[in-house]
Order: C-alpha cells, then sequence, then structure tokens
C-alpha cells in the first residue's frame, strides 16, 4: 500500500491525532528471564491505554534491519524508508534551520584531531565545546573562498557542524571522507557517479583550505565529513494524509526530518515538560503533532538501564496532561529500539500502542513488549501502516470502493 | 525487502549460526483436540531454547501454498522461492555431485513398469534395487547414441536416475513425461516455448531408444522424466550474506539445493548421530552451518505419527552436543510441514525458533504449533525473514541510514 493510495481516501475533519515518540523505547531483559526497561518501568497511564486501545510492535525498516534515526523516523510517519532517503547532511541542514535551495549540497562535518602525518587520532576533536566550535566555524567561514561557490558552514553541537555548498551542477553522489576507525587518513573525496565530478573538485579544494587554516587550533586541527547529500523532493505530510501538522522536538536531526515533511517545528527547548507545554500552548493550530522524546534513547545508548527506565517513568506522568486535551487519537512507539544491554539501537519490534474511541480493546493489559505481542496490531505490524491505521481511527479515511 | 537491500548492511564477525531444519516438522493432530506431532514429543532441549529465544511459524511460500522440498528450503535460506526456481533435475544432477555446465539440461528419471500398451503399471518399477538400477544404467550409457549430443546417465537410489544432456541450444523448457497416475501412457515431450524444439527432438529420440533397451527388463522397462531444467545462475550464499557456509545433509537432493547456493557438503551420512558428528568435526571451518534431519518428514510421509514424536525426541536428545559447541545463533525450523494424518507436505505454516544471546523474551514456554502462535516471530513470518533476523542476532547487519 503505497502513499498514493492513502491519499486518495484522505478526507478532513477537525479531529487531532497525537503521536507520542519515545525515541528506542524498545529493550531488552539484561537477564535471562529479566525483564525491558518499558517492562520493568511503571507507567500506570501507559497502561490504561494500552488496555484501552490497540497494542501490537512495529518493524521499522525490515526483518532484521537496525534503523537509523531518520529511516526510524520516516517509517512510523508512513514514509517507507527503504524508498524515501534522506542524507545526514539534508538532516544535519533542516535540524539548523538552514534553508536549503534545491541543487545545495549539504554535508556534516565532525572537527577531528589529526596527528603529523594526517592520521585520525580522535574523531570528534575531543568533543570541543559548542562555543569553541562556534569560533572555529567563524575561522573557516572567513577565509575559506572557492571560485563561484558559496560555502555555508554552521555549528551544529560540540564538534559537529554543517556544510553546504551552493553553486550550479552539484551532485551529492560521493563518498563520506571520515574513516570511521582512528589511526587512518581521512579518506580522498571520490564521485560515485560522472554527475558528482564537479562536486569532488571543490569538495577537495575546501577540504585543503580548511586543514591549513585549522593546522594549529589542535586538538580540533583537521574536518572529517560526511552524508553529502541535495534536498529530495517528496511529496508534504499534509499533502498526503491531509493533516496541519507540528513538531515538537529539541534535536536537530529530528526537527530537520519533520521540516522535510512539511510539518511546522513548535519552540520547545529540550525538557519533557517543555514539550507538553508546547503541546498545550500550541494544540488550537494542528491537526497532528509529533511529540519527540530522547532521552529514551540517550540512556539506551548509554547502556543505563535504570535511567531508560526513569525516563520512561517520567514521560507516563506527564500523559495525563495530553490526555486532557482529549486528543481524538493518541499513538505512543518508538523509531525504533536501543536497549541498555546493547548500547545502540537494534532490530528488535518496537512497541506500539494506538488509543481512540474506536479501538476494538484485545488483550493487552500493559504497555511493555511481551504484553505487546498479544496485541490486535500484531507482533511485526510494518511501521508504515501505522499512520493509516491512526487516520482511520481520526475518520479520516473515506471508504474504498463502493 | 529483496537480497540486494541485505547484502548491503551485510559484515562480517567471528559469529556462528547453526540452522537445524526438521524437515516436514509441522504437523496435524489426529483427532479433534488432540496434539500434533511436535507437542506429543517430549522436548525438554527444544523447550529451553524456545523458552529463551523467539519463536514464530513461518509461511515458506505463500497463503495456503504447500512446497515442494526445493522451494522449502530456498525459502528459510532468505531466497524468494517464487523468484528462485530450480528444476528437478538440477536438484538430482547436484545431489549426486555431478558437475553441470552452463547450457546442460538436466532431467530426473524414474524406472517404471508397463503393460503391453505401454500404460504405466507401476511408476517407480517396484522400486527395484540401487544395483539393478546402476546396472540398467549402464547399459543406456552404452547402448543410447543422439549425434551432436552427449548424453549422461547415472544412478540416484532405488528407482530413480539422472539424465543429463549436453549440446549447444538446449533448453529446459519442455513438460514432465511422468503422467503422475498408472493406467496412463508416459506423455509425449512438448515444447514450452520455441528455444525448446530442439531439445525436443532430442528427447523424443532419447525415450524411443530407452523404450527399446528396456523392452525385457520387466519391471524397469520403461522410463518416466521429470524436472527438465538448466542450472540457474545465482549469487551464492557467501555472495549475499557473508557467510562461510556447509551442509549437512544426507539427502541428494538437499545436497544438491545446499551446493547451487555455493554451501560446501561436509560428509555425514544419513544417521543423526553422524551429522552432528560432522558438525562437531568442522566446527572451526565454517560460519554457518546447514543440518538437514530427513526422518521427520518420510515418517509424516509414511502417515506413522508416531515415529514422527519419536525422531523429533532423537533430535532433542542430540541438541546439548550442539549447545555445547556454544553457537551465537540457532535456528530450529522445518522446510514446510507434513502431518502424519495427510501423509504429504502440507501448506501450514512451520514451527520456528530462533536463539540469541540478544533474543528479547516471548510469551512461548515450549517448542510446539500452539505455544509458537504466541511468539515474538508472529503465527506467519515469511520464511525468507528468518535468515535476515539470524544474522542480526549474530550482529551481522550494520545499522539502516543514519
Amino acid at each position: 500500500m503505497d502513499l498514493d493510495f492513502i491519499k486518495k481516501l484522505v478526507k478532513t475533519n477537525d479531529s487531532k491525532i497525537v503521536m507520542l515518540v519515545l525515541d528506542g523505547i524498545g529493550g531488552l531483559q539484561i537477564e535471562t528471564d529479566g525483564l525491558t526497561e518499558l517492562e520493568t518501568a511503571k507507567t500506570p497511564y501507559l497502561d490504561k491505554l494500552a488496555k484501552h486501545g490497540v497494542c501490537g510492535l512495529h518493524i521499522p525498516v525490515g526483518a532484521g534491519v537496525t534503523p537509523g534515526s531518520g529511516p526510524g523516523h520516516l517509517g512510523i510517519f508512513g514514509f517507507n524508508p527503504v524508498k524515501y532517503k534522506v542524507g545526514r547532511g539534508v538532516l544535519a541542514a533542516m535540524g539548523t534551520g538552514f534553508a536549503l535551495d534545491p541543487g545545495d549540497v549539504a554535508a556534516r562535518g565532525n572537527f577531528c584531531t589529526v596527528d603529523k602525518e594526517g592520521k585520525v587520532l580522535d574523531r570528534r576533536a575531543g568533543r570541543i565545546s559548542s562555543e569553541k566550535n562556534k569560533e572555529l566555524c567563524k575561522l573557516l567561514s572567513e577565509k575559506i573562498h572557492i571560485p563561484g561557490v558559496e560555502v555555508f558552514i554552521q555549528t551544529v553541537k560540540e564538534h559537529r557542524f554543517l556544510i553546504v555548498f551552493r553553486s550550479v551542477g552539484l551532485s551529492g553522489d560521493l563518498n563520506d571522507t571520515d574513516p570511521q576507525e582512528i589511526g587512518k587518513k581521512p579518506l580522498e573525496p571520490k564521485a560515485n557517479s560522472p554527475d558528482a565530478e564537479k562536486t569532488v573538485k571543490i569538495v577537495k579544494d575546501f577540504l585543503m583550505q580548511a586543514k591549513k587554516i585549522l593546522a594549529d587550533q589542535h586538538p580540533a586541527n583537521m574536518i572529517l565529513t560526511r552524508g553529502y547529500s541535495q534536498k529530495p523532493v517528496w511529496p508534504s505530510f499534509q499533502e498526503v494524509f491531509g493533516i496541519k501538522s507540528a513538531a515538537i522536538a529539541g534535536y536537530p536531526m529530528y526537527r530537520g526530518l519533520a521540516w522535510l515533511l512539511g510539518m511546522d517545528l513548535l519552540e520547545c527547548g529540550d525538557k519533557l515538560e517543555a514539550e507538553i507545554s508546547s503541546l498545550e500552548k500550541n494544540w488550537d493550530k494542528y491537526d497532528f503533532f509529533f511529540i519527540h522524546i530522547k532521552p529514551t534513547d540517550s540512556s539506551g545508548e548509554d547502556g543505563d538501564f535504570d535511567r531508560k527506565v526513569k525516563v520512561i517513568e517520567e514521560v507516563d506522568k506527564l500523559l495525563p496532561r495530553i490526555i486532557k486535551l482529549e486528543p481524538d487519537v493518541i499513538i505512543v512507539t518508538g523509531d525504533h529500539s536501543t536497549p541498555a544491554l546493547l548500547k545502540s539501537h537494534s532490530w528488535h519490534p518496537v512497541p506500539l500502542l494506538i488509543w481512540s474511541r474506536y479501538c476494538r480493546t484485545d488483550n493487552v493489559e500493559k504497555f511493555g513488549e511481551r504484553e505487546c505481542i498479544k496485541g490486535a496490531l500484531g507482533p511485526r505490524l510494518p511501521a508504515v501502516e501505522i499512520l493509516p491505521i491512526a487516520l482511520a481511527n481520526a475518520k479520516r479515511l473515506e471508504k474504498y470502493g463502493a
């Protein structure tokens, strides 16, 4: 079932849908026969929604596939992440609010440390402060000159920054220069297709100039680049699903992705409580709210089982404020699993609950991985099916056929 | 999700995967409210793996489809059996170790008994001995001459043999001559496409000569042929999944299929115990072991419920020897169901368990059809998803996207 099919069924009404994304919510038991993070957490409000709604687990991309944040979110937004691809550079641009023109090539930059031979000693330059990053980006912006090309360099956070090249005839079809390992030299940029040859020349020039400019800036004495890409041309969320949508997300990548789909980006900061306040404040203005909760993922990545449990419990405590707004549909899920045991994203199915006045009650009593297996949405729902089901529960889809 | 998608995510490490295939494992209760063969069997070790791993049932080819052994195995090896087709003739060639050249046409032959009018009385010629078979194959090899064509005739077992035609411009696109019923004459070979017309002429000549040569060899006084086919050109198992693979299988068809995918064929014989010894002996040499257990299927085909139960219990007793080798991932499943009640392959979903250190515990306590419905892999997992999930559990797949 593709977007064109759903698009034809869409109708509008005044219903409201909240999609609460606990990034990396899915977990794993640490010990044999143990409980996962979500199963361990005391979540009376989530449990009540789960009991009265429908539950299941979703597969973000495909069987066995561990999704990055981009593909993970695209899936739960109803966009097949195998078909709709977005580069890291474009995500970084979107996240900083940089208005990419069609044709611009964006890349993610990392300040890094290299030794005298040019071999990478630290891929993140000791995670320099955002202040130092700003200073270096200013320096690069002032000093780098490439004839016929506008170059934009903007701080993201810590060691991370954004590079945008603006000219005619550019392409994002070239390799990363980040070798992904210490002890190796940065890779030479190479064109993956003839289209990208002009861009490769520009990037080589850029990297050579950057190297000279940063030479005495140890530990940030070189840069690594990744994810050269151009803004993709996609249908917007509103165009496909007929909903006026807003994103409440603190972190650049998620804001960028939401913007790429045409969602409005609301002010919120990165505290959970502030995100809910933003929801309350903007309640009347939108049909669909994507609320992104980052620390479930960060605590999982840190391998901190207990902190992940606590974050989930904090989110649960904020739920009554969402419920009080009387949304027609509430979706609670994640973009992928991030088990503390693995300290990384994983391939495991992601717990999912959809609540509305019109859900057919299933056998699930609590919101947890094992309980969700018993749910009406099944243990392996393709993520792209979540949004059509939510729209149906909001009575926003016409009958198909006579 | 196709093989090309998975191939791009594959990385290598030193993990080991064991796939234990109990051919035809899925069964049926004989009486209303009764238990299946697998549910009846006492299987403490399988139950323990099921409890700590993830379970489900898989669909080898598609809803309602009863798979032959070829498609059944291709599915659990991750190759879509609707897309990847292999003829019975090619399988027979592979199983006897015959080195098919590209362009060769192979077919399965059966010695059969015909009456004076040429009508088939026994499609298997009373299952003549393999010795008699060898004698007859020798006779045919010596006497049959077709200008411009090399003909190879090799004993398989009992009444079964292999025929290979080698020439230029051949095609396997013609029908079986086996009428699949007694009381009927063998069918005339006919080309399904113009490409096969030369081959049809050769086959007609071959059958006419064989008829004359065998006329006084009652009960083996004629032959039936099936599965004309050419060696398909496929990516190898190692190429796609990045795993060095070996097959421990006693029967020609399964060895043939494994060889076609580029697996090494290990010596084993057809005793269960000898198969496990072969696994132990070769443990250090491979990343992936396919172990094929035939008698679950043969007992099912014979309608022998109790023998099938016993075979399953024997396999269970051998499991500790596999577990002792400390594989990273263990898969236990079948290529299809063979319920004793039906005395044949069937369309029923096939019990499946995957065990690794990183499985998220589900609600399954024992390995059996009804229990598996409660599993995290769901009651109808497409068979082709088994291998990507196993690779993920072996940490052999990269994250998809940033």
